[in-house]
């Protein structure tokens, strides 16, 4: 079940992906890169700081075909998805809260610290967007207030407890998950925002 | 043959990387960083990819201070570089097929799935100026329509399939070089451009 | 001593990247990875490249415990810490110089060629800040004349040097700090600049 929902997400990612190069007019080399980076970055860094190789899509390259026919399929199918902006918003929260359970798994494999764990997790849900915003030249919207991070902390947080309490993976799997994509569905819907931290006084002269 | 055409290329990358930097004003410094990052930052990342330990520099140091010194010596040249426009876009496409076919061998040699092979090429011949790009803060011009990726990919390609079908290394190698080396050329000389994907509708709100 | 050192300068390198943060308006969470970003970065870059696992701070995760929590006690602070402008600049540099030290201590252990040593030494002590530079979609500003990463190669070459010459460690950790620190602390004093590579004319088309 996390498997079908991995590809599920990973699918989402690359269309959001592709909506955001299309923003920028890239080619479809492009389209196809920032889907790459976006849908598969973010365990890629997780497996190259926790040295644990080979990297997902090494040891199985067709999820790069999965992701690029995604992507290029979103191009002509760009004014659809944009009117089914609330399913595609879905699919994206449901990839945090999935690539966070399983970069959790990874780590607890890897047999870190807990920190690192979380760590972990937290750096597979979310890097890839962070990766994208910068190949687009953007600030990374996730620093920008949105309640993103933070649902992958919970996420991680709530999975990492249920387990060392000593309950089933399937069942920490399933709750962790359904909190997580629950409290960023209510983040979106209610706009809730993280506090900011708003400093105008350049210190370097 | 491919040893001393990788030099060459090395040398050829550092030069229009530190015309860019040159363009951004960078001192010194930042003008040998930003002709190693582009010059070597592919076939790191490819090597960081695959866990293929040590890097190229790691092993070779010297390589870095001829990257260091072919970034120092356009500083005084800038003006006859720049009236040298033809050769140096010469010598960094022949980088670009370059690359792609050592980044292709040290994927064979790694045993990887062929398209990781053909990813191994690309990211080689392409993510040194991606990197460059990020790094003096603009949208990677390789996103931007230009025929430049699709060249790594069909290089690697031919490459790949060519010592599949048995035939000899260095047969193949040369093929594929003069074959990429063409296509660029011509792309550059007819104005070839990728198809792009125009999307002007904000999704996120 | 270089332990406490190395604590000092991670604090202080948390609490520049927090200010940098919040001249972006970041939410909490930014600024948290935004520090994390600076004060590790450059170890992890540098563990990375030398395929050097597991990260430090993967090995003591408290390290990032300890960086958030100077990040967000930062925010509380930060009139008073924007007063502290000259106590804040003077453990920037003590950072980098401690940092650089660490690096080449860690190049020398993995037993690499003393022109890597040196760039180990120079990617722990300045990769956090282009990484910074480069979240926050800025040119780095290493790359904008500041005497940063010259102090670095600097300390670098004397602690390098002064082993090779068969002193010993904790002099040498000594002497190349103190002469770093100075040299930074008088190119911020007497604005000492690198030269600049000032280039208008664009080369590709």
């Amino acid at each position: 079940m996390l498997i079908f929902m991995f590809y599920l997400a990973i699918t989402a990612e690359a269309m959001t992906a592709a909506l955001a190069a299309g923003r920028r007019n890239m080619d479809w080399f492009g389209v196809c890169l920032i889907a790459c980076v976006t849908a598969l970055g973010g365990g890629t860094m997780r497996d190259i700081m926790l040295g644990h190789y080979p990297l997902a899509w090494v040891a199985n390259p067709y999820i790069l075909l999965l992701v690029c026919g995604a992507a290029l399929a979103t191009i002509p199918l760009a004014r659809l998805v944009d009117r089914l902006k609330w399913p595609v918003l879905l699919l994206d929260a449901l990839g945090l809260v999935v690539f966070t359970v399983i970069g959790c798994n990874i780590g607890i494999e890897a047999g870190v610290h807990p920190i690192v764990v979380i760590v972990a997790g937290m750096v597979t849900g979310t890097a890839g967007g962070v990766l994208r915003d910068v190949l687009c030249n953007d600030i990374p919207l996730i620093f920008q207030g949105e309640l993103y991070a933070t649902v992958s902390l919970v996420t991680g947080g709530i999975y990492f407890l249920g387990l060392q309490a000593g309950l089933p993976v399937d069942l920490m799997a399933l709750v962790a998950i359904v909190i997580g994509f629950a409290l960023r569905v209510l983040a979106l819907a209610l706009k809730w925002e993280m506090p900011k931290f708003v400093y105008d006084r350049e210190m370097r002269k």
